[in-house]
């Protein structure tokens, strides 16, 4: 637990979010600002600031469920792709010094672009509550 | 090995490239269309298309060179941060059906974006004899 970090806050339940998934090592959620429909993030619940800093077996259990979470929103949401970013340091975009994984579904041939929107928080509490699933 | 996959081939030796990074499991070489400078790709020798055909072991195994590879070329190339993205199916801009990490660095505050270049062969092939290391 890092006192200053979001993804903290929000594994800790201090800060609401949209949960797709949670087990004893990971926590994923809706991102509020995605980069396309069901825009979700994986972030492992003990705090590491990027991939540099995440011990191997902590990675092998993360990319694990990021897996199954990603399969887990194509089928709900049936993207026709999706892409897996982890963004590490400021100058690659990295706007939260904690681990996470974003899982960006893709539809039909739009543009495959990593910019923001701006998430409708009715919208996005649907859509958590139809992807949401078990251990 | 599938027959019509360019990975595969590279891989097999084949079809060259500027290798960064070879062991039992792994591939890791230069993309000679980089988004960036020094812009690399690892990849498994077992052929899967994407992330969710490949199993958990493999995935763990691959993921850690990546981490391995990722911390070599900072430290070779001194960049100032990197973005780690996996792309499946056409839709996310995948183009080669072969599980496939990039490695994109990043310097100072110019802008991510994900966008091929022409890489200038005598420079990558200068590149990768720098950041080239053991197993």
């Amino acid at each position: 637990m890092n006192e200053n970090c979001v993804f903290c806050s929000i594994v800790k339940g201090d800060i609401p979010s949209f949960k797709i998934y949670e087990d004893e090592l990971v926590l994923a959620f809706l991102d509020i600002n995605p980069f396309s429909r069901a825009h979700a993030l994986v972030v492992p619940k003990k705090h590491s600031a990027g991939l540099l800093d995440t011990d191997d077996d902590t990675l092998a259990a993360v990319v694990a469920r990021v897996k199954k979470v990603a399969a887990r929103i194509r089928e709900t949401v049936k993207c026709d792709g999706f892409n897996i970013l982890q963004n590490n340091g400021a100058a690659a975009g990295q706007t939260v010094g904690h681990l996470h994984f974003h899982i960006v579904p893709r539809y039909g041939s739009g543009p495959v672009e990593f910019v923001s929107g701006s998430g409708d928080m009715q919208e996005l509490a649907k859509l958590a509550e139809e992807i949401r699933f078990g251990g």
